[in-house]
């Protein structure tokens, strides 16, 4: 099971939310909405979204990382270095 | 009319693909899909939202703050000021 | 003269901070600090760069780009442009 | 020991290469540089900095947190907690 496994009602909940948030940026660029509102809904979508990113990244070291370190092996490597190059992801976007 | 009149389509079109995005995330948490994966995606529709920002933006200054300048008064320097305020929220979201 | 004339004292004041807060990470590196307390000071020194560049940009716009629209002609829409590349520049950073 | 104590020497390197960055930034606002040119080696001196952050956070899960994780009990956690709290500043910064 994956790390967040415990707390799926919660990001499925935040995601549809975020999902609305997208479909109602359509609706503004439909209503010829002025920019600077357009612009502020992104923004914040994008936190939103990052906010998830955040609590997944955070589920997933407490759990799937912890695993793998209490278990040993080259697998902690190899988990280590895979959420290393998720966090640099999430930095970048 | 908004800065990003011209291009609304565009727009509509890639905004459509990022709900699609957001909802394909919600498929992955349902499915238990993997932290890291998920993630993944995570970080592809931010970088997607973050890009129909900077177009918006674009538009905005090339389009409505060019205008106001044009005009000149007072108009013009809180349009400044306001594009000033959307491109910090952008930076730090 | 660049938009940021009447303020160049206010940004050496705030890049030799800048400068001090990077040679504070260099000691505590030389010292082994705790690598949390280190990326904590790097977050800092982080958010006061990009707090430096929200403002050059603000005065940016607000003079070299208003110039430029208001003389009007071509180099208006190359200020546009290029003012948008450094945005993303910023916002990818 | 911190986690990053191999590796002392790189980034020492790399925060006195930033240091001159800054310093080099300085000479600019001196020198009345244009404001996009000064906003471009913003950007490279933020990008250099978070690189030097992502390398320690990879280094601190290797470590330290390892190291937490394999003797186990409440101290863990904490290291869990308190990695995924500097994450969340250093995507925020």
């Amino acid at each position: 099971m994956p790390g967040y496994t415990d707390r799926k009602d919660e990001h499925l909940r935040r995601l549809r939310r975020i999902e609305g948030q997208v479909r109602g940026l359509q609706q503004m660029i439909e209503d010829d909405r002025y920019c600077i509102d357009v612009l502020t809904q992104i923004s914040a979508a994008t936190k939103a979204l990052q906010a998830v990113a955040l609590e997944l990244l955070d589920e997933h070291l407490g759990h799937c990382v912890r695993e793998a370190v209490t278990a040993g092996g080259p697998e902690a490597d190899a988990k280590i270095t895979e959420a290393s190059a998720a966090i640099a992801r999430l930095v970048k976007s």
